[in-house]
């Protein structure tokens, strides 16, 4: 990992000032305290709830799941291209061959780098590399001030944004962290990504929904790092994510979305939606496996029009709620499809994706244990990149700040799980002269061996109350939602954009403005 | 395991009936479903944070405090004992060598069970089960009616015991759930131990709080098992557990305790409270290296004494908030000492406590992350027996029976993941003629695949809510506490006792009575 940073604003703008690594030293706005932007390192075995013989009947139904139901591709391309591979295309249905699948996937990359306008924020995708992103996609929004969910609007996306860019532990953006319907469609990605680019300096994404959305993010993504054509397409700047149309299906714009980025070197990542009992099947094993059909299907196509081009496998297998037959996340099933997953996803060499979730309304304490259980199955699953890690309730339909600033708690603590300093085993932790020092009596706060520590020894808190519970009720009693909401307001005011050389912002506003009045995208979509 | 039962009332006092296996099958009183009680085996294999570099790190710093820095006893008998085994006894501080230590504690076994008054309840503890135990020992209790903090009651206890009887993820009784402040302290072991064995009919525990303390518990469990002293003694019918006062030191009271129950056969779990930063030091390491030195001391005593005795060695390491020096729980700090602990306990051969511990003050966000952090640390470490697993907050300060509900939740969400149907990959699981009947199109709600399974093919939530926002609204638009404060009310209800021989009951009732007559126990400690 390289932080060497032509420019690290951190919170509140902020400068690198050298000295000690970044995951040891800690700084912020006045609110809070946060290490600096680092990729994290997974130093966790995953967990395999699956042995050999369990990855191989997964691999084997996925396999003969392509070779004899075949996926169907509502994309004219696409299907042009797998006659042309020698695949089997009967009307949009398409068999193929498990030889050809796996020398199509070999070819992707094990891990690939995604730089975004400011260098310093490139992340690595792959290896052992643990990256989190802001919510995405959720048409509404709560927060304690509408008390109720609400539409999503650019203001409110913004807000998102901003947040986004504040918390270290953020390392990439998805998709728009909420929809804003108060923009037309066939403008929005435009505001958006012009938002997105300016308040942040993070990698981005264009949605897969029509060839002038993806192509425009692909060009203001340019604009915003200063590249030529040929600079963008040298390295992979920014990704889409596409969903299958679950069971057994691609659309049109998303095959089309993948085919354009990945033709322009950017990355590509598959993610099916397999709901088991509802568009998959009831058994998790079965649901994988319908999963892992869609998803190689997809990768395949890529590689053979790519050879070699970034591809990300992504997990989206939970339950229904068998009684309503409504989506559940972060249940214990989540969590073992999620694992399960992942070693498929090493098995075939790719990068895996996963995301944070539940089903919970409010910020509450449902929420956080449907959250904390899918993003521990993240970590267990050798996930590379986590969507959806701060911000998300009711399923991905509302997106809220003060979940954000909850969500970004539980991540700074996977963060500081991560650092090797917290389980060193050298002697100065096993620290037998301070034991032999304060021997039996007496205790470790004044001592030179805790003092030289104290200040970076532990987790810091974010929106975590850690006050006995009289000096917590004297200070007003705030539950962990209300607390996050006074954060939120406080981080709001406390914002400041990251640099951004004026001509570029300039010429990004220009863009968008002539796409504008070009009529943007059609939204017949 | 045997689940054979004599009597297996379940929730609301239901007989087994045979057929599928317990795992399955669910039942429950009005309000909510579960599993029968069973034990979890832990089917994941722990998380290693250190190499075995590290764990000889560990071992090699605690055996040089035993034999260089040594521990204080303040019990005579024990340092009798330790003299006449050949260690260096001076004063009150014991020096042993790591021959002897390791030598004594390779005799305790791996595993070992207890039985209580109903055999069905009984605990296999080691190995790879996973046991969950109540929340044990705060002196003060929260609910969403007295919506502050008050001291607890005989009825506040008598109610957080009944909630640990209705649920099944509640193996084992810890401490009393909350400390009933409202029966004097010579006396308010009967009558809790009273409490304990008619409402409830799990192993329970005694503290080691005094000879008479002790005695009486041993007294009223072998009573309420209808056993003769020498049946008592044959097999682990109850266990204690104990703290030493870090750093370095055991007290009176907790090692005559000890001694008193494995010289009757019972069982004692050693847990030292490290406190990195206060009474421990500030590293991770060192405050573990504290902790395995303590609790191997004792326990070296113990197999001295009675060789081959069930003991169990415990960890509470975490770390204070060093802004205040208060201690900090569900912290990421705190699972790494869970997770190294459990290393060093398989390294030592001995079954291993951790807890289910936050440090938050009522119900909320904050509470369920550290919860879940703490007990996901459990399951990673290879914890044998979770303590206050149900129920805590304010660490440990607080008992609160929503936040008992809301644990349970996590509970069964443990107990499901840790079930082999979830991951199972035979051909139905992998479901290969389910998704070619289903294809592209469709769903998976109504074909046979799903209809055979979907009654038991996911969680079943307890008090989680999997509504959509606007159902959930209609319906009151309820927070998890306040749901769960709703659930308890209900569960009150319809809690029914345990069967227990009348005759029992009454030679239990007469005990008490008998026991108060004499004074009780001496509260001089």
């Amino acid at each position: 990992m390289d932080n060497a940073s032509t420019s690290d604003p951190g919170t509140g703008g902020r400068r690198r000032t050298g000295g000690r690594a970044g995951n040891a030293r800690r700084r912020g706005g006045g609110s809070f305290q946060q290490p600096d932007w680092r990729m994290i390192e997974n130093r966790d075995a995953p967990t395999a709830p699956l042995d050999e013989a369990g990855i191989e009947a997964i691999h084997a139904g996925a396999m003969q799941v392509l070779e004899e139901v075949g996926v169907e591709f509502l994309n004219d391309e696409a299907l042009a291209l797998f006659r042309q591979a020698g695949c089997h295309v009967d009307g949009t249905n398409v068999r193929m061959g498990r030889d050809w699948v796996t020398e199509m996937v070999a070819q992707a990359p094990q891990s690939f780098t995604i730089t975004p306008r400011n260098p310093a924020r490139r992340i690595e995708v792959g290896g052992r590399t643990l990256l989190f992103g802001n919510v995405s996609s959720p048409p509404n929004y709560w927060d304690m001030t509408t008390g109720g969910k609400v539409p999503g609007t650019r203001e409110r996306c913004a807000r998102l944004l901003k947040l986004s860019q504040m918390f270290n532990c953020i390392h990439f953006i998805g998709g728009y962290p909420v929809e804003p319907v108060d923009i037309h469609p066939s403008v929005r990605h435009l505001d958006v990504l012009f938002d997105m680019l300016t308040l942040t300096d993070k990698v981005v994404h264009a949605y897969a929904l029509g060839a002038e959305r993806v192509e425009d993010v692909a060009e203001m993504v340019r604009i915003a790092g200063g590249l030529s054509e040929a600079a963008f397409r040298q390295t992979p700047r920014m990704f889409t994510n596409i969903n299958s149309t679950s069971p057994l299906k691609h659309d049109q714009p998303m095959i089309d979305g993948c085919l354009r980025l990945i033709r322009r070197g950017q990355a590509a990542m598959v993610t099916p939606f397999t709901l088991a009992g509802a568009m998959a099947p009831v058994t998790m094993a079965g649901a994988v496996t319908l999963s892992i059909a869609e998803a190689l299907s997809a990768i395949a196509l890529f590689q053979y029009v790519v050879p070699g081009c970034p591809c990300v496998i992504g997990t989206f297998t939970s339950n229904v709620d068998m009684k309503s037959g409504a989506p559940a996340f972060g249940t214990p099933e989540y969590m073992r499809a999620t694992q399960m997953t992942g070693q498929m996803a090493r098995f075939y060499g790719l990068p895996l994706r996963s995301s944070g979730v539940c089903t919970a309304n409010v910020p509450d304490g449902q929420a956080m244990w449907e959250t904390c259980n899918s993003l521990w199955a993240a970590v267990q699953s050798g996930t590379h990149m986590v969507y959806h890690a701060a911000g998300w309730l009711e399923g991905g339909l509302i997106a809220s700040p003060e979940k954000f600033v909850m969500d970004c708690e539980v991540l700074g603590m996977i963060q500081r799980y991560m650092e090797p300093e917290v389980v060193a085993t050298g002697e100065a932790e096993i620290a037998l002269s301070a034991i032999r020092e304060v021997g039996s009596s007496g205790h470790y706060f004044g001592i030179e061996h805790t003092q030289a520590r104290y200040e970076t020894a532990f987790h810091q808190p974010i929106v975590s109350d850690w006050r006995n519970h009289e000096a917590w009720a004297v200070a007003g009693g705030h539950w962990t939602s209300e607390r996050a909401h006074l954060l939120v307001l406080r981080l709001l005011e406390e914002y400041a954009p990251p640099p951004l050389d004026p001509a570029i912002r300039e010429e990004l506003a220009s863009f968008v403005e002539r796409r504008k009045r070009e009529g943007g995208a059609p939204t017949d979509f």
